[in-house]
């Protein structure tokens, strides 16, 4: 990682100083081991979100975006199983309880909680077993990992890193946990992320440093171009770290830290797709602007064909190319260099012989990494996806049945 | 099918008069029967065509778009298993000789021969098979049947139809064959389809009312958001039915049987999807606009995660929701209706109790019917597509290994 800051090992969304969270198997997810979860400030946090743009949003989603309008939280309360989306007034009055009762459990304002769900839309969220399950929650300061793991739905593992930031004199810590696996798209995937620091912050650039974080990250992430009804990702900063206070003068060190914890995680979120075997990184240079080199590498990233070519490990470069050419992007076909794994195969629009079998072997590696020239003008972007296996079929085929 | 025409049985491409084709192996194509096929019209014709909008366009696709800029052809060449895209000057240079070979062997001028191909990217037309294939190909009334075969790729089945038109004093028929199958979208799929009418059409008649068909069929078809740079809709008119001109005034007959003709044949494509084990119709009323109904219905049909559902028929009805939020049509949640088949699952945005076995079973035919209403307006759109199966992954997965 980059200089100014380090890595924490095994850190999670509890590592920053007054962070507790415990979870508990409730009963709403059928076969989980954990599926309810809080994560708590021993002390009031200033707070920022970044919410689903779908015009379809889940109760809990509408609750908590109204719950930070005074960028002000304390407790965040989480359950996989069922997303109580799509689920009318029920579910908002659902969702208000939880808050509530999660509120008089840590004796805070129930406009202090925010409230997530994820699971199957469409479904009542099972309010006795939020009830009994709410009361049995330890809090403890190495709850990160539950809460980890009690998010998860599809995900195959948990998502959580912390990094500690010098500051003058001490330093502070930023932690975060995420769930991901399917549902999944740049503009917010079907994804939560809940992040932690003891900086002390900025409120308005706590929100504006969240938001070039998540747009760098998270919406640069694609499973399979659904996005969901429940997405967030919140950042709670309690400031008991002792440090100087973060603004928008000495913010680059707190922004950089932040970005690499979202990079982290979304990559993992990449890497863990439903039924993945790979992560695909597409990374387009040379663009006219900065929003055309984006919209080439997420839809690269995004196309089933080069997903399925990629899960083959077959060098079928001709995909990536029409991808490329339906994004929206300004290509011009003779100025275009394409890569697989560092070996061209297409130089100033021709075709160039390679190794098939060679580059077929490269591209059984874990990681791919897909490189496009486009020799127009400066913009670059990255974007990163998973390969697209039978096993996503099958896994979602047969979701609620 | 309306009246006014009527489906002429095992109509094809060369049912109307005077159109004639033909079709040889010529091993351009690794494994099948036949590869390479000519349309051809014993008159010159008047000729409009649609083609892909991707910005990366194969050499076929930029000759034969000059060579329709006098509207006038009187050949189509196709083969598959070669795209001749991103294969630079020499994959023009190709298509160019393709032309004046059909055109040699046609003795007409190369001009009046639009050239089409079908298969692998970035890979050179192998023309010493062009060029010995061409001469061996016997053109016959009959031929339509071999034309639609020799385009197909990972196509399971030919695609053809003609339907005949009653009009003063005979009437007049129209033919069309297409390919589809992978890389399949709107605003124009992976896909080819000739069209042939004996009817006299006036010029601008003809190019609308061949958008205007394109429009409401093959780009409302999606089987994996992927397009290509191949995709080409191209519509003959030689005139010589015996039947009135067909123009602005009296052309509601003929768009009508044209639009029947599209339809039926993106129907085909829909159907046809790889891996596909059933056709999708997704129907959206009461849209704010039409533009908005157009969008929501291919956004649902495009959805990974409702296409993998529908394989398992699993009545999953909530990603129908959220991907109909995602797609940037205007939704008011409360006044939301959704049916499976027939079987209401959300009324006014509140999710209702439903037979899921009943329901379930009902998925597993052959065609599925999703229907949305928005409750805000007029604009209503139907849009076609398949489910996603673990074979589709398969088959893309080892395309060109």
């Amino acid at each position: 990682m980059d200089s100014g800051f380090k890595a924490i090992s095994s850190g999670t969304a509890t590592s920053p100083q007054g962070f507790l969270a415990g979870a508990v198997l409730s009963g709403i997810s059928r076969q989980k081991e954990l599926d309810l979860a809080i994560l708590y400030s021993e002390k009031p946090c200033l707070a920022a979100g970044v919410f689903t743009t779908n015009a379809i949003q889940a109760a809990p989603v509408v609750l908590s975006q109204k719950h930070l309008q005074d960028r002000s939280a304390q407790a965040v309360v989480v359950n996989s199983g069922c997303a109580n989306a799509c689920t009318g007034d029920a579910g908002m009055a659902d969702a208000e309880e939880t808050a509530t009762l999660v509120a008089d459990r840590l004796s805070i304002s129930p406009a202090d909680v925010l409230v997530a769900s994820t699971g199957v839309i469409g479904v009542p969220l099972p309010m006795e077993r939020v009830r009994t399950g709410i009361p049995k929650i330890t809090l403890i300061s190495e709850g990160g990992h539950e809460l980890a793991r009690a998010m998860m739905t599809t995900d195959t593992f948990a998502k959580e890193i912390a990094v500690f930031v010098k500051a003058e004199p001490d330093g502070f810590t930023i932690g975060g946990v995420a769930k991901g696996a399917g549902m999944m798209h740049p503009d917010m995937a079907t994804m939560l992320c809940f992040l932690a620091t003891d900086a002390t912050v900025d409120a308005g650039f706590l929100q504006s440093a969240l938001q070039k974080a998540v747009d760098a990250s998270f919406n640069m992430i694609s499973i399979d171009g659904d996005t969901s009804p429940s997405d967030m990702v919140v950042l709670l900063a309690n400031g008991l770290a002792r440090a100087e206070t973060i603004d928008d003068c000495n913010g680059e060190r707190f922004q950089k830290a932040l970005d690499e914890v979202c990079l982290y995680l979304a990559k993992c979120i990449a890497r863990d797709g439903e039924g993945a075997t790979k992560l695909i990184e597409v990374t387009v240079e040379g663009a006219l602007t900065e929003a055309e080199a984006r919209l080439a590498a997420r839809t690269i990233v995004s196309s089933p064909l080069v997903k399925a070519a990629m899960h083959g490990n077959d060098p079928n470069w001709g995909r990536i190319v029409a991808a490329l050419g339906r994004s929206g992007a300004q290509v011009t076909e003779t100025r275009l260099d394409v890569y697989l794994n560092d070996v061209c195969v297409m130089k100033q629009g021709r075709p160039m012989p390679f190794d098939k079998q060679k580059v077929s072997r490269s591209l059984a590696r874990k990681e791919v990494f897909l490189r496009l020239y486009l020799n127009l003008g400066r913009g670059e972007s990255t974007a990163w996806g998973c390969d697209l296996s039978e096993e996503y079929v099958t896994i979602n085929s047969a979701y609620t049945t």
